[in-house]
């Protein structure tokens, strides 16, 4: 399904190229304060809201990359992708503002809020048995079928690089920062905050935030090879993947340090921004958040950058509510 | 309680010197956008979200004006209300900020949200039975003791003045718009809103907009003097006060239209607006965006800016789940 060609390690010129490619297609989404947040973590703290981005996550930053970088011929046939989460979402928006086709394999048990979103930006659905052969059976299938551009959720160049445009614009907008800090589930944000921060800001170190229950990226990290979770289960849904070689390089060359935080301690944090920063963000997002509350020592007195990732959730089930 | 001298209808240069003085203490709020809100209004549609100031609403630009404008000598007794919303946190937080005292009369019967955020913020809490002439007879004994300047939520040109920045920031991060619709109970927001635009930008026009069971500002506007409600009742708890003489002389001079919308529409508005902006806010500030809803022919084409005016709520207790 993957094409090898495409395998190299996207560099600082395809972050810039991406930049540009994508300018009209995203939002350059604000940062925002919370003096009180501040306080409590005894850091000062600026959080990059890229749930403001139109279709609610920093996935549409590669997904655009990948849908408008594609040349006239490959373009007519679209993109193709399986995914339940935000990069289903970001890419068939993508292709809408492109008006190409996308579709998308997903499992016939996600839930209907993300199969409405999809199909709502003129993703076409094919639905699999929730399972890893069923997936990949039925993407193969329909690629065939379609001869779409297949745009993996994160192992893939053109993705990092769009997702690396993120911090460009946080570093521009804050003048500076002594850490960025972002969830890690596939990697593809972390990558692209390592791709941009090593060339742009090498003093900015870069901390990832898992969820303990799926915390294959801390155990990889700690390894020094990756490890995948058998079945990850985590309140943090945008976090459950793997890490693939691509985004492994950037982790392992140039994240500093990998903390994990409770499922009690996400869905507190979450709730606090919330309260407090005003924004609907995923649990996912709240991760950054929950571990700097667990480890103040790595933060205090320093300008902490955390990037909430998506605000795509339930309203109807909140994690602190009983229904 | 109200000293005469002060009641003076607040102007453009007011409004000019209220900038200055609260620039250090307030936030230029973003101004955001949805498409898919767009689309569903057939308007164009800018918020100004002024649930992201630290306290959570507009009023710590009225409240920030005067306390920042107390000469010395009135500082060192510092300021009284009697409020049981965002007035009373808003006032404390800028009184902390100068340093002063805040002494808050609030019914006994108020949320404990509500006075644990006063408190926070170092205001003093007298509590009062939960009626008219109780609140009179307490503030007044407050005022009498600690000197205290009265501060009201709405009927003070220094606080008109200082929600008046606000109008000032939208139409320069928007470039212009045909209208601005803000929500409206005592009218302090509307009344800045109308001073700002009539020089300004008066071309733009000002709507208000109201809960149907609450519609005292509605009635008012028809009839052509002040009518106020009962004992109104709506989830749009900013929204239960009436309409005094300063803000009435806003309203009937520079008012277009006043549009109402029921509780139903006004939960469904603020449920969209968390879900399509993704930003938390208050079932009052949802009461613009439901009008709108209401009445699509009034805003088709239209650039249309709608003030978010604050995002305290009970995130235990939201309207549209069950608990």
């Amino acid at each position: 399904m993957m094409n090898d060609v495409r395998m190299y390690i996207p560099t600082y010129a395809d972050m810039l190229a991406a930049q540009e490619r994508i300018k009209p297609h995203i939002r350059r989404t604000p940062v925002l304060r919370s003096d009180h947040l501040s306080a409590l973590t005894g850091a000062d703290l600026f959080f990059k809201c890229e749930n403001l981005q139109e279709p609610g996550a920093f996935k549409v930053r590669g997904a655009s990359n990948a849908v408008f970088g594609l040349d006239a011929e490959q373009a007519k046939l679209g993109v193709a992708t399986h995914s339940s989460g935000n990069h289903a979402s970001c890419l068939s928006y993508a292709a809408m503002r492109r008006g190409i086709p996308c579709n998308v394999v997903m499992p016939r048990t996600a839930p209907q809020a993300k199969k409405d979103t999809v199909r709502r930006y003129g993703g076409k659905i094919t639905e699999c048995e929730p399972s890893t052969t069923s997936r990949e059976e039925t993407f193969a299938r329909v690629q065939a079928e379609t001869g779409g551009d297949f745009v993996h959720p994160y192992n893939d160049p053109r993705v990092i690089a769009g997702q690396a445009t993120c911090s460009k614009e946080f570093i521009e907008q804050t003048d500076g920062l002594d850490m960025i800090v972002a969830p890690i589930g596939g990697g593809g944000m972390i990558s692209g905050t390592c791709l941009t921060l090593s060339t742009l800001a090498p003093e900015t170190k870069v901390i990832a935030a898992e969820p303990e229950q799926a915390d294959d990226a801390y155990r990889s990290f700690k390894a020094g090879h990756i490890i995948a979770d058998d079945a990850p289960k985590t309140i943090a849904d945008g976090l459950l993947v793997p890490l693939k070689d691509l985004t492994w390089h950037f982790v392992q060359a140039h994240v500093s340090e990998i903390f994990t935080a409770s499922e009690e301690e996400i869905i507190e944090a979450m709730k606090l921004t919330w309260k407090h920063l005003r924004v609907v963000m995923e649990p996912s997002s709240a991760v950054p958040l929950a571990t700097i509350l667990k480890n103040p020592a790595a933060v205090k007195g320093k300008r902490v950058g955390i990037i909430i990732t998506g605000g795509n959730v339930d309203l109807d089930r909140l994690p602190w509510t009983k229904n």
